[in-house]
């Protein structure tokens, strides 16, 4: 992988498992970043609501090429 | 989240993924903690039985407020 | 658990998500080992392509029984 | 030190600043726990609202003796 | 809290104290970012002059939420 | 070991070793926690006196069943 | 340091060695930000290719003061 | 800082808050260590008595410069 | 120490105490591998049986050199 | 990357740099596994001689490919 | 504890376990160092010489209480 | 490596590279102590000016024998 990255940290949500907050994360994150590589899991948390897992939550870190 | 909160470690297990892990410790900790607020994935492990994955363990930190 | 275990780190994939890339890297190691018992999930990463996850990527270390 | 001592995690909140969250949290746990004797600094978190810090979070690990 | 956040990390100081620093990197980074919903505090050094404490530096990560 | 497991952390003291400062983590906290499956060591410290060790000092995480 | 600093991460590539992968990142992200007055060396990683180090791979985090 | 520096690590311990067992470790270090030039907080812990928090304790590495 | 070394990591077993387990996991490698040289604990854990401590479980690297 | 990856640490030395005791790391893992792919720093060390550093040692985790 | 300390690690060494290996490092360190206080355990490590364990080494971090 | 050992922190700096580094923080060291025998690399950090590395700044921990 020749050339500069950059990373950022990015959080997904999704209210049926930590697959689908990755997913969500990398999506919302293509948006304003182009040429994304990777990504790495850093934290995975929940919210809880009711007695039950209302949110998973992922914090990616995304690397991406920058243009040069 | 003014109030104070105490966190628990519950382990749960499940056959086929971790989410149903997480749900299932969360469920089972919902029968004698109220008031529980968020997660944290602290450790993914699993036992293997005759060369397969026979069971998805995954200790979660449970956040849950203090009645004062 | 009695005896002498080894541990070995295994990287498997998938394209859906992180349970299948574990069941993917133990059942490749157990064509070479015997008696596995447990794994730990070390890290996850995971490719990108064309703004999407391509790949999940999860680094399992997994506990065998060595025979004796 | 001798004899056995348990280890329990609380989060403590203030709007002013950390030692005051430490404090919140002791005195609260002290309701239900005797014997208290050292704490730990676990997690240092906070709540913004509104471009302003809102309030201090802080995780304390409590160590207290049981009565034996 | 449903959506898509982003952390960035920033380094507070203050000659006081390590609420002081928190405030201000707060404060700081609210001039460009909206959105600001929570922060965790990552490192906690300083500067030390004639053999006191000249500074306290705080390093926020600081989590805010993308417009959608 | 399918079902529902909570862990808590305990701090064992001895005179002589850290092996005896688990057993009587272990065993105090068997007073009160039935089903105890596992532990594991998270610190090992210690009291000096005098130039000696007068205390070995061990926190072991101690994994029980939930009855169900 | 008086004021206010943020991090970046940034990834260098090098066939030579981790110095020049340093170098090379700290270069390019000199490009888009000013005032960058600290790094911190993350990770180091590399590519192999036949047998050999194709490419060294140093994420560094950098830090720059910013105007206010 | 061209040079070469050294690292000490030293507990300060303050009534009060965080802040003050800071200032009065690195004071006390200061009357045999010269040149001081940044700190570095290690660990953050305190004393507990009659429900109260009676001591706080700050580990600090400090780092200063060697004559040369 | 020239040459170029490899790493395994083994968990030995005991009844007894850590050190006994430490042994027993090196006897063991040392069938199959040669010229050992040094040893890294790397975790402690146990198993619990009838509320007292049944076994001892060690996870220590192994270092041993590789003939070129 | 598709497929399933093997991870296995070795530790190289060299008398002049990190870099080149990554290198030899490389070259000898090379003689016995095939397929490698990316290597990470573990571990930097090394050995002292009369006042001299005599040996840089790199542990480096290395991934190769496994035939399937 | 009021008052001001230092900590200094230490490396001892026992051919039998670890807990002497501790016990001889505190001995050693007690000829220069007076009131001691408390010690933790940093790491421990081991000689292997003819595939069997030669020696146990600990590093121990030593708390003393410096004269003011 | 029978005998008792201390270890103590020293950051090198060079404008060059990290092995520089290491060479001067030891070279340094071994001024003022003696039967020097091995280092561990801790951090890696440098300074920036005018948007290129100015220093490379490595935290090496040293191992030295104490005579007894």
């Amino acid at each position: 992988m020749p050339g500069i990255y950059k990373l950022i940290d990015v959080v997904g949500t999704s209210p049926s498992n930590f697959a689908e907050a990755v997913k969500s994360a990398i999506a919302e994150a293509g948006k304003t970043v182009h040429h994304m590589s990777w990504f790495e899991v850093i934290e995975q948390r929940g919210a809880i609501k009711d007695g039950k897992v209302a949110e998973f939550q992922v914090t990616v870190r995304i690397g991406f090429k920058i243009d040069t």
